[in-house]
């Protein structure tokens, strides 16, 4: 699995996507990530009527509302937001101009950006991707981006030459929170699965790619629904940022994913999608705020799954260590 | 690997993707897939002038017009185009505008569309991107879209059911054409590769929803490059079209690709980009025509293929057997 990119020379920017997420996360006190995943028959009624009359344009408008307002809930709360790139692409071009407009308000806000693409492509064809999403020319311009490994490394390597030359950063899959994720991840072949052999690839990329926090600004997709797989993976990438998805509505809890993190609450983000951004329509807040004050909702489950990951992680310093 | 939606009932479209892709081959004589993969350096200089105001939005002007202009030569000659996604993303909302004008107007011209976008997730976010590019609200209404099956099983149903229900195909990336493609796709554990696990699924998946020419509207990604695996994959999959990269300028030939077709010449697609699309700097036809008239290049490189592909397959009857 070596491979010229991985050690390629190259700039590094003056603050690497790690440390900026490093800083993030000290600055807010938590690891928390909110998933942007909105789909229109679950926003609150005020932002999209009943009708049959809902155009593309209509319900990215609405989309756009919806995110904007839980950009002003949680940014001085949370770290970062992860937009899923399929709900927009829905919309068409109407939902491809709302989700620029969402990565723009959410940076300017102050958030990190993690866009969910989970894109992959070979060559000239990965780098278009990567410019697409990372690239200073880019409308979407995000601060990472998720990718799929299973085209091997050489559908990487154009990501990582382009994080190397204009920052940011990306999340591989490495073993995701669905219950058919292990169709192909955990097969095992010479005492290894495949999950592990692209956990050894995002360390080495990772441990290439070093911030001043100890993490590299290649990280990986793991899923909070698998608790066993979490510790030996966060042991397999010591130097890699895990992006955890799985918290809440998929069944993960706060104790499952405490494996995540080092003795300074660093080393992974937790998403909550549903959970949060639908939060007015959960049995717990919908009775104390109804669907008028779902912002409410919004900010009472951030504050409550912040609250129950404290309960359990170390506590994180403002100031690095 | 069993699986509840390979075995759903469902309304079958009154003509499957897989049927209308065999009378598109048997119509033209041939199985070349022409992959539309613009980059702004490589387009004919009377579409973009080398200035350095290259805006996404006369960058995405130039690409319609390039397409638009293969597309008017190719439909005629070809049965099916490949836009690859990838290319117009990397110019914004514009770039997708372009690729919604390109898909419509291949279609138009009674070409089919496989969009190559090689999208995946999970549960409602697959079905957002099947409905984003496969559903009947879609802009970017496309015959078929290309998947990867790193998620498994439960990331490629939603794309099965809603083709169950839409129309239209998927293929799903099995053995793809680049060198680093083996990294995790040739891993062999009880005597089985990954790859071949993957054709397992989609032959399933393929068989159960046969068209009447004998092939499913799921099929594979298999590269020109591997010749061998060629031959596994056509023989572990029957009844799925596959969709072979990597011709031409990526080194496979027609001798390579034989293997991918039935006694009828049916069963395949074979696609070529560059070598097609970008003819007018290819050494065979710079000199004969110039960068002015790369339309007649482009016409001439089809010809070419379609002639070094007759010269190897069965020939392709006009009429169903």
């Amino acid at each position: 699995m070596a491979s010229s990119a991985l050690a390629s020379s190259r700039r590094t920017p003056v603050t690497t996507f790690s440390d900026q997420l490093a800083a993030a996360i000290r600055s807010r006190g938590n690891p928390v990530m909110v998933g942007l995943d909105p789909r229109a028959e679950q926003l609150p009624p005020d932002l999209l009527a009943n009708s049959l009359l809902r155009s593309p344009e209509r319900v990215a408008a609405a989309y756009r509302e919806f995110c904007r307002g839980i950009i002003d809930v949680v940014a001085p709360l949370v770290p970062v937001v992860k937009p899923q790139a399929a709900f927009f692409e829905q919309l068409g071009p109407h939902g491809m101009t709302a989700l620029a407009d969402v990565i723009a308000y959410a940076r300017e806000s102050g958030l990190l950006v993690v866009l969910d693409g989970k894109r992959n492509d070979i060559g000239d064809t990965a780098i278009a991707y990567a410019e697409a999403y990372l690239g200073p020319q880019s409308v979407w311009k995000s601060d990472a981006l998720t990718v799929s490994p299973y085209l091997g490394a050489d559908s990487l390597e154009p990501f990582l030459k382009v994080i190397d030359q204009r920052g940011g950063g990306v999340f591989v899959l490495v073993k995701t929170s669905n219950p058919g994720g292990g169709m192909l991840q955990d097969v095992t072949a010479d005492g290894s699965t495949i999950y592990r052999r692209v956990a050894e690839y995002v360390e080495q990329a990772a441990s290439a790619r070093l911030g001043k926090c100890g993490y590299g600004s290649v990280g990986a997709v793991v899923g909070a629904t698998y608790p066993e797989q979490l510790v030996e993976l966060r042991n397999a990438m010591p130097h890699a940022w895990l992006l955890v998805p799985g918290f809440g509505t998929q069944g993960g809890t706060a104790r499952d994913v405490v494996a995540a993190f080092d003795s300074q609450g660093l080393g992974a983000v937790i998403n909550n999608s549903r959970g949060i951004i639908f939060a007015h329509a959960r049995r717990e807040y919908s009775s104390r705020f109804g669907p008028g004050r779902w912002l409410e909702a919004v900010e009472a489950a951030t504050l409550d799954m912040i609250a129950q990951l404290k309960a359990e992680l170390p506590s994180i310093s403002p100031d690095a260590a």
